[in-house]
């Protein structure tokens, strides 16, 4: 329709994960509709980022530097490690700061129907900080589903022989929202995990 | 977070048209979670298309040689021109092969609540092209929306007077729907069943 460099972008777009032929035009589309001018930074900017960023072999955060500048940073608090799933979730707890320890990125929760097993999550470099002695208590914030409690029991029985503290993010109902809007599942956690006023 | 490359990247997404800071974030964590190898083709597929494309002079079509593709194309019918408002609508239009003369591409729709005016339409050379006698039909295929609508009745108040046939495609497409949204078959029939305004 519109020459081979903007099929080549559509099929290159579609190869991403998520992305079918569909999302990949509405992408293409985004893109060619700027103009040049604006459309170059992007594209300088990717490349940097490609070129730069790689996981953190100790945590399985993205950084352009490794280990990471959050393993690097002497301030926070090297016995506390925080597990999520992906790296967007490390970067919602960065957001709001709440967390002072460092991380460690699962890179995806065990899933007997995606056929995701213990190989395939990157657990093997937090198990050997646990075992080398340098983590006082893992936080398991991984997501609140099925296949996110399956990965933290698996985790728990993993780390459990280390004898370090192991805890959990608590569920229950989330600030700001209303008790009519939420689902059966999280009311039930909310009231099982009461605490005294 | 991530370093000075992932900000400036979330950056450069975030001045997408449509992207707010969180789809921002989204889109570069599924980009940066790709292998190198994986991500260059894609820059280099963008490169190249940022480079090479241009909005065609003629109809508005995006296409990476002006007059595009299209409309240098001697086997379509040069004085059937189907008008939408964007080129997403042009690819439905072609994918399901059901238009065989020319394009022109508005570029939005009359929008008093967006402030869109008719000076912010691509409308000049399609009425230059009538006013040349190039044209023999237009076909409105513009949203069914109001928008669309309102679009529709100015253009063809500037049509009328050179007395060429216009249509619009045949109410068949839900209301409210999105052309590049429908199915090869609704559009086929759209296009058979044009009325004369």
């Amino acid at each position: 329709m519109g020459g081979p460099e903007i099929e080549r972008l559509i099929a290159e777009l579609a190869r991403l994960p998520g992305f079918g032929p569909r999302a990949a035009r509405r992408a293409a589309l985004r893109l060619l509709r700027q103009p040049q001018a604006r459309l170059m930074p992007l594209i300088a900017a990717l490349r940097d980022a490609a070129d730069a960023v790689r996981p953190c072999a100790r945590c399985g955060n993205l950084d352009s530097v490794d280990p990471c500048t959050l393993c690097a940073d002497p301030r926070r608090d090297q016995g506390l490690v925080c597990v999520v799933e992906g790296v967007g979730d490390l970067w919602a707890l960065e957001r709001a700061g709440v967390h002072h320890g460092l991380y460690h990125v699962l890179g995806g929760t065990l899933s007997a129907l995606s056929g995701v097993g213990p190989e395939d999550l990157n657990a093997a470099p937090l198990l050997a900080r646990v075992a080398a002695g340098e983590v006082r208590e893992v936080i398991l914030a991984l997501p609140a589903t099925v296949d996110g409690a399956t990965t933290a029991h698996w985790l728990t029985d993993r780390l459990r022989p280390h004898g370090i503290a192991i805890s959990r993010v608590a569920h229950g109902m989330p600030m700001g929202g209303a008790l009519d809007a939420l689902d059966d599942g999280t009311l039930a956690a909310a009231l099982r995990a009461r605490q005294a006023v």
